[in-house]
């Protein structure tokens, strides 16, 4: 493995930031480029609430579909900075659309093996002790095209249904514990407001450690497509268990194998036996920039950028490899790096302009290291659709056009 | 001062969560709550890009003005959840109005002192290193009411002017050594490309060590208003001197005393001589949630939440008083913390329904204590709008209802 001190040196060394992509920069003998001109006008005033410039086109991925309401649209994670995901890019799966809901009105009931079943209005919610955490939601549908040797042509299409935000709210734990846990209670079964009444079960220790009714969303109110007024958060758990528009908490014994967790979101094995309760996600990274579909505007100095997470923890390292996987380099993690959250990493890099393939890996707090595809078929077959954490590889042309590397 | 465990303690043994507050809940003797009702129809489709929902109406607070280009609006802090500042409720102060920026066409000089001077477009900085990093801005005349015994009515009028975002962009100091850094160099001059050409002299040495021209924030392009397509970011340092849509950077030998450092900017003492280029922002602190404008319901549990940042580094401690000044509770801060960054402090608090004043005050990682009204005056006197950082009272009458407290 190289180190990346010394990829930086060969960066510093080269000049890359003279090369030939840098056109708009003077060479030392030329010209100094001139003053840009002084605007002429005053600009636009002050306003209560702002917009992005219309130059930014960045859009969620949707498809053409039937049933919109009961469909997903990706975040096109090549147009994202940093580890924050806009709230208006956040991507969304939704079983029956996107409900109105009025917060003056709604209420979480929380019931089954309690001592005293209560309903929370939103404000009583919001007088509780809150927490903020940053953390991933992913749908565990992500990546299934990733199963396929060619894998999906973009990263919003590869790896679009995962976003990352700062959730702030109230630890479920203090719910469950005013309205006061019975022995029995086990598990939790929480419901959404959407028309189907989305559900899913919920092991009550992870409830309990972990979970948030959060109602805040990157500073602002959670946005109706994540489940305004409140939604349920269980960190690093598949995102349909982070129920949306959380109307009902139930304590139960055992888990309720209800339809959205028989119907969907199992995993089939190869001998015909069925995974439920999958809930964690696997580690997980892709190369963000460049990716699929970008085209790098000739050879020099590039900064090559992606994303790690992991339900199972912190990611402890990110790997990059330039040459389709025959060598790997340490890319530099963005910190502070959070549990359960997406995480930036970074490596520099001065492309020369011949045919290549990029690769990352990323090994998590526990050890795991993200597989390759042959290696993750091995583990789990082919039959299942879900919890695909394969490695994904981008292929640069020597036009500079990037696309999926098959494997 | 009281330890926090005492409070908790306090807080659990009342039973708070059963009190007058909770009307909505059942006590335990009463009907169970029903279920609520199914919703009867689907809900909208996923989209390309989400807007927040429309009972959602937290504002910029903008004045009536002759001049709204040469205004400011405010962050309504006590609206916002976590340490992200939402970028449509940014503060805005501008000197020229938001100008219309293509970034196909924008370019960034760096002359002066250099070997090399170079001009970089939008997309030469983007694949260079990047760097992601939280950080408040503040404008310097925040809090400039709040000179006065009876201060400004609501947070939003009396802390407003900051904000804070995770920020993306290349490290100044790339550009600078790219173009060769001139030993005589020790000063910049930053240009903004708004119709005044508002611009502010800076330290080399802050340059080089945590500057930042940013281009992203919170995780997507910069904001019109905050300064697309790209920002200069001297963290803690006065707001005025990230100059917004940054179109120039000269290296100088010393500051260059521009319209904009000496007309405005610059903090009167009482004996005649003024103070210049006090860039770094002092500790500073403001409960946010219950605060002025509010209407407490009831007595009971209530979670006293606020915002407490420095210029000078990372926060160490915030306290919270409920009664006046008299005693002390170190609150909760949300982690991780940040360097010179909003750091959320949250407090639990049973409201015995008598009339009080909440305070509170902060401690920076230099030993730095924030101020009274007096002690700050006393240092500083009160010649000068700028830089006001003392404790801020509310005031809490028996009916619920919060106004700024009198100092």
């Amino acid at each position: 493995m190289k180190s990346r001190d010394a990829t930086r040196r060969s960066f510093l060394g080269t000049g890359a930031l003279a090369g030939a992509a840098w056109t708009a920069c003077s060479a030392p003998e030329a010209e100094a480029p001139a003053e840009p001109d002084q605007p002429s006008s005053l600009g636009t005033p002050v306003s209560r609430y702002g917009q992005r410039s219309p130059h930014e086109k960045a859009a969620r991925g949707v498809r053409e579909s039937q049933t919109p309401e009961a469909a997903s649209s990706r975040t096109p994670l090549d147009q994202t900075y940093g580890i924050i995901t806009p709230s208006a890019l956040h991507f969304e799966r939704h079983h029956a659309g996107v409900p109105e809901i009025d917060p003056a009105t709604h209420k979480l009931l929380v019931h089954g093996l309690v001592d005293r079943p209560m309903a929370f209005s939103v404000d009583d919610i919001k007088r509780l002790p809150s927490v903020s955490r940053v953390h991933f939601v992913e749908c565990s549908g992500n990546s299934g095209g990733e199963w396929s040797p060619a894998g999906a042509p973009t990263v919003a299409l590869s790896h679009g249904l995962a976003s990352c935000s700062e959730w702030t709210g109230v630890p479920l734990r203090i719910l469950l514990e005013e309205a006061g846990i019975q022995p029995e209670a086990k598990w939790i079964l929480a419901e959404g407001a959407d028309a189907c009444l989305m559900q899913r079960s919920a092991t009550l220790e992870k409830a309990l450690e972990e979970g948030i009714v959060a109602y805040g969303q990157n500073g602002e109110a959670i946005r109706p497509e994540q489940g305004y007024p409140m939604r349920l958060i269980l960190p690093g758990w598949e995102g349909n268990t982070n129920v949306k528009w959380l109307r009902r908490i139930k304590l139960t014994a055992g888990p309720q194998y209800v339809k959205d967790e028989t119907s969907k979101y199992t995993e089939l094995m190869e001998d015909g036996t069925a995974w439920i309760f999958t809930f964690e996600m696997d580690a997980k990274s892709v190369i963000t920039a460049p990716s699929g579909g970008h085209m790098v505007d000739g050879p020099g100095f590039l900064e090559i950028s992606g994303l790690a997470w992991s339900g199972r923890g912190k990611i402890r390292q990110a790997e990059v490899s330039t040459d389709a996987g025959q060598t790997w380099t340490e890319a530099e993690l963005q910190t502070p790096v959070y549990s359960k959250a997406f995480t930036r990493f970074r490596l520099p890099w001065a492309w020369d302009g011949s045919e290549t393939v990029l690769l990352s890996r990323c090994r998590d707090e526990t050890g795991y290291l993200q597989p390759g595809r042959a290696e993750l078929i091995e583990q789990r077959g082919r039959k299942s659709a879900y919890h695909c954490n394969r490695i994904k590889g981008w292929h640069i042309a020597a036009d500079g056009s990037v696309t999926s590397a098959e494997v």
